[in-house]
């Protein structure tokens, strides 16, 4: 795997050192958020740079990024369009490793701000960019955070095993509000805006050797440059076979190529050809932002599986034909079970059970039913994964059958649960799932998206073959 | 439309007055749940039957139903299987109208049940039954409920315009506990076991003249009976054109139809062949629980549109994108506006707005920005309803803005809003939403399913033709 530029994009992603360049202290302006976020969270050496103040919020600002006196790894440049082809030179001349153009005004409006872009371009010397137009980088765990919306209309994710890679600025801030709420692990996200130089190809590269990063998610709308293309299927050819990675593809009918071209100046391109160079290369596609997600949290979790046969197992038998209604045209299998299994199955269950596959243990069930049934089915040949679909309504079951689940783990195959309501012991039990690595949804068709999912990846390492 | 039995359908949904056979003050039984229940909340008159006791929970129990001195309703019996033949004949000879049997172990066990449901129907007389096994009727203005969950396991939903009738008694449960979370009224719900009596096809039949309900919801895993389908379908065929009904057909597949026969005893069918008498009969059909009600909270409260063409308005060109991605497919249009149009948008809009359509407001949009391009857009001939989109994480948003895409209900065209991530901003931009009748959806293909529900009942009512 190709590693060039790589300490340039590191120093992008995880800088031991920031210098934020049109850092002000006037309020709701973009440099006064990124200097106030950075200042609270970021955990590496932060330096303020404006030649109009000497103190901003109390912290030291130096005129120029020359005189702070030490190479710096990123400096966050978010000064007016016109200023950057200077600021970018001092930027260049002070060793600095990588830069973050947050600035619009370029080739997103136009031929002279496409100029003011190749300006920039000759002043960076060996600095690596990353946009210009673009929101940045968010990184849980180091506090680095140009995302210039404040924490209260955006909610920032706690560290965790998803990266994500967006075309879309607004798209990724609302991304990590909404995961924010739902205690989703989003370690690190990157918007890339113009491209002038860093591309989805070269992050998804370096997010490939990030061993913290398991799942990467990108959202993307298109390809702007010549050759792009065949360069990006090159690489996530390589690196799906690491980790796995979840696209979604926007803009894919006829009006929305229109949409595309009118936001991000992307080609959307045939979405058919897309489509299947994204299979060749091993990419995971979804068909929407929750479906993404719901996919990425099974593969940030679960083994893969070593066939298709899927155990149901259920409280409620209409939940179990909806899960298996979900399965098959997903080209997953609920397999009846062997007569012996079946046999074992009626002497431990109470009498109107049904053990078939989906084994369904009606209003009547207990965490203990569960418990038997999953130690006694899954460790043995006859299914590859379970979908355990619990509705909490039932006064039988109590939180702790989320232990029972978890302890499920021990033989290998991938566990996912369904979980419908609104009570406050679902909201517990779902809770102890997700802290126990059990990805749990609200009903049974994103839960077989997810285990379609994992099979998908286990063809694309061989674990399972076409 | 047939309205025989009318009345005695209309004492199982709204009865003055109700008879529990079976309560009991055992802690945690059926019938102790369902006694505490609707003594706490049904507001009509409420008696209690059990020769054993004479007074449950400091309420007055009677001997007999015949021992009340006056007819009654409804009742709702809890008494086991083998009693409920006798207790059937004297709840006839009280001059009840109608009777809930909650009580399992009836045809659903085998052929003694089925033989003990025989003798309840000889018995029963004029007294319109539902069930057997079944957890029957939720009405959440009256008060009568005979879901026999806690309300700590099950929330209760408000009143509202959306009726259910499931097939499940545990899917039943978990949608309004769902329901109740989510502030969705549901204003009635039944759920009717063996149909002994009181079929699916009779209870649409009532709720379709029930002025109180704008939209019937329904989860059917099959017909049983011969004939049934027939008769469903035709009676389907009428009620959808006074009201959109929305169907979940679970039971779709090879080995769901399996899982579905352990189930409800139902026979799954051919699902190709149900979808196409659905469509025939102006049913909507849904894909799951979720995309059910997504549906059904546009055709309670939005206006048919008169045509294909939706408006899309956003602040992220992204979402714009996602959007026009999910509407194309459901055969919904997007079109470019008038050159005309266009001009006068790029006058009120900021330069950098795409003013195509979708029409994007960029992350500098305002409040006044939507409600300008509303007013000026919507009324028009352009569009036939909208898609509005605001990410609420852009610093220029307040909540004001719900009151101006409220205000914009006033040109008689649907009007769909979506709304992603987490933050408070965005839970009160909801709730306000919510409150003023415009329906709101986290993503833009939910919102476009629930475009495309108005457009397929504007055709089954001819407002669109195909």
């Amino acid at each position: 795997m190709s590693l060039s530029g790589e300490d340039g994009i590191n120093a992008l992603l995880n800088p031991s050192s920031v210098a934020v360049i049109g850092a002000t202290p006037r309020r709701d302006s973009i440099g006064n958020i990124i200097t106030i976020n950075l200042a609270k969270k970021y955990r590496g050496k932060l330096y303020l740079v404006n030649p109009r103040y000497t103190d901003i919020n109390g912290i030291k600002a130096y005129p120029s990024i020359k005189e702070i006196g030490e190479p710096i790894d990123l400096a966050v440049i978010v000064v007016p369009a016109p200023l950057v082809p200077s600021v970018m030179r001092e930027v260049s001349e002070a060793g600095t490793k990588a830069a973050i153009i947050i600035s619009g005004g370029f080739s997103e409006v136009g031929e002279e701000g496409a100029r003011l872009e190749e300006e920039v371009k000759k002043s960076a010397g060996k600095v690596r960019i990353l946009g210009p137009n673009c929101i940045g980088v968010f990184n849980a765990s180091t506090g680095l955070d140009t995302f210039f919306l404040p924490e209260e209309r955006m909610g920032r994710p706690r560290p965790g095993p998803l990266a994500l890679i967006s075309q879309s600025g607004a798209v990724a801030g609302s991304i990590l509000d909404w995961a924010a709420r739902r205690n989703l692990g989003i370690g690190i996200a990157v918007n890339y805006g113009n491209k002038l130089d860093v591309t989805e190809t070269d992050l998804m590269r370096f997010l490939a050797l990030d061993p913290s990063v398991k799942v990467i998610t990108m959202y993307m709308e298109g390809f702007k440059y010549p050759g792009e293309g065949r360069r990006f299927m090159e690489a996530a050819k390589e690196v799906s076979k690491r980790k796995p990675i979840i696209i979604y593809k926007a803009g894919r009918s006829r009006a929305s190529k229109r949409a595309v071209a009118s936001h991000t100046a992307a080609l959307a391109g045939n979405y058919e050809i897309y489509s299947a160079a994204f299979k060749q290369a091993g990419l995971i596609e979804s068909s929407s932002l929750r479906d993404m997600f719901d996919m990425a949290k099974a593969l940030a979790t679960q083994p893969l599986p070593r066939g298709r046969r899927v155990l149901i197992l259920t409280d409620s038998g209409g939940m179990g034909v909806q899960a298996t209604d979900s399965l098959e045209p997903l080209g997953l299998m609920v397999p009846e079970l062997p007569e012996t299994q079946r046999d074992r199955l009626r002497k431990i269950l109470p009498p109107l059970a049904a053990v078939g596959n989906p084994i369904d243990l009606t209003g009547s069930a207990t965490d203990e039913m569960y418990k038997s049934v999953l130690e006694e089915i899954l460790p043995t040949d006859s299914v590859d994964m379970a979908m355990v679909i619990a509705l909490m309504q039932l006064p039988g079951l109590t939180v702790n059958l989320a232990n029972y689940i978890i302890e499920a783990k021990k033989y290998g195959k991938p566990v996912v649960a369904v979980s419908f309501g609104g009570n406050e012991f679902m909201a517990r039990f779902n809770d102890a799932l997700d802290k126990g690595g059990i990805p749990v949804y609200a009903t049974p068709d994103r839960a077989a998206k997810a285990l379609w999912a994992l099979t998908e990846y286990a063809k694309v390492v061989g674990e399972i073959h076409e």
